[in-house]
């Protein structure tokens, strides 16, 4: 309890580059739904997630893969883009699909996000379902912390924020800490939900928009604090279940 | 009360250039203190403020004016800089001192978002010191707002996002309003504060550090809601008090 950890929270990756991250501890969050759909493939036997901000190049890294354990993930505008296997629906992400596969991943937000994160010492994803296992994970590193909100087409989200309002006081729960002035306000934000992550997504400009296109039941497994407790982590070029911090089960 | 008026609320300038802020209608806050400087000495007499985001540029700028009406004013690190006339006190901004002078004005965050808004429709220099004269004036010339907040160094701040907060919620008692997850999250944190806006100030990363090199009563001077009711303006490459729209005594 008195070990301290120091959380800084960046609402939009902007103003972030690959060097400003670099040597880092950072959690990335893009909970509507990047960040969901990742673990969700990582729990159910993806090998890896190679993330990339266009088409072009994900197409590109694509082709380059086995053809056999391949696969194109990924949205536009929330919609799969042409000629893909895969949208950025978590429910996609099945065992069957996505056992022993590599999944080259481009989304509009979250994805160029993780790639800004490359050279950071530790880059966990992180959301509402996998989130006691990442405030585990960061806690038991300890130190300093970046939670990088991927938010929407540079602006802020507020599901995002609002995640990484719970992280923190969850992680406050756990050890000393101090935060900044994104972090208090994070946290005042997830309060004022008083623990309804559902209405978080639903009131949120992207939850709405999703529901407008056909993916309402996408917010509620996006909303599903715990229920795919793996913690991925950036390791080179791809995302991998981190082995070393994984907490299985919470 | 049935005019509707639009409000997206930007937390940080760093991913705003000239050309997106073209052509809008916008409010610029730095809390502490450019904008509270900006209103006191507009109110005490200056005739024009010029912002300009470095200090050599604002030399040159200076050398150029007529040497009976000139002042340099601004900070670096919130301390005045070596050869100014004047810091980034409001309180150093007296009638005797800036009365019918024309300020050439450097700030670390406030006067470099300033000059990101020198194609706008409208660009209102707003605080809390002037907050219901800015927002009679959104509300009468109505239509969509961006309240674009200077932040600190890039980051988010939370004594500026609370006074967006304020304004919307006194924009949205005198008009319907819509608004993003930004300017939700903006009402959501003022209301935390239960109108303490002193408190606001004093809980900030940045009034914190000016508390520590010394000004406390600064704090106090930005957080007086309404005291310096004036709604400057930037026209052109200068800041002048917006004759149209000037709402005297609230």
């Amino acid at each position: 309890m008195d070990k301290l950890i120091k959380i800084e929270t960046i609402f939009s990756p902007t103003s972030v580059d690959e060097l400003g991250m670099r040597g880092k501890n950072v959690v990335i969050i893009d909970v509507l739904r990047a960040s969901t759909t990742i673990c969700t493939a990582l729990q159910n036997g993806a090998r890896e997630i190679i993330p990339t901000a266009d088409i072009e190049n994900a197409t590109k890294i694509w082709s380059n893969l086995s053809p056999d354990s391949r696969l194109l993930g990924g949205e536009r505008a929330g919609k799969m883009i042409d000629g893909f296997n895969l949208g950025n629906s978590p429910t996609e992400y099945t065992p069957e699909k996505v056992g022993g596969k590599t999944i080259v991943f481009t989304t509009t937000n979250g994805a160029g996000t993780v790639y800004k994160c490359r050279y950071a010492s530790n880059a966990l994803i992180g959301t509402f379902v996998n989130l006691s296992a990442v405030v585990q994970t960061m806690v038991n590193i300890g130190g300093s912390w970046t939670i990088l909100c991927s938010g929407r087409q540079g602006s802020f989200s507020m599901e995002d924020a609002a995640c990484a309002g719970m992280i923190i006081q969850k992680a406050r729960d756990a050890s000393d800490l101090e935060t900044d002035d994104a972090g208090k306000t994070a946290v005042v934000l997830f309060r004022s939900f008083r623990g309804n992550i559902l209405n978080i997504l639903k009131r949120s400009e992207h939850g709405r928009y999703l529901i407008s296109i056909g993916f309402a039941h996408d917010l509620e497994v996006c909303a599903s604090v715990d229920s795919v407790p793996v913690v991925p982590g950036v390791d080179g070029s791809g995302i991998k279940l981190n082995q070393n911090n994984l907490v299985v089960n919470g």
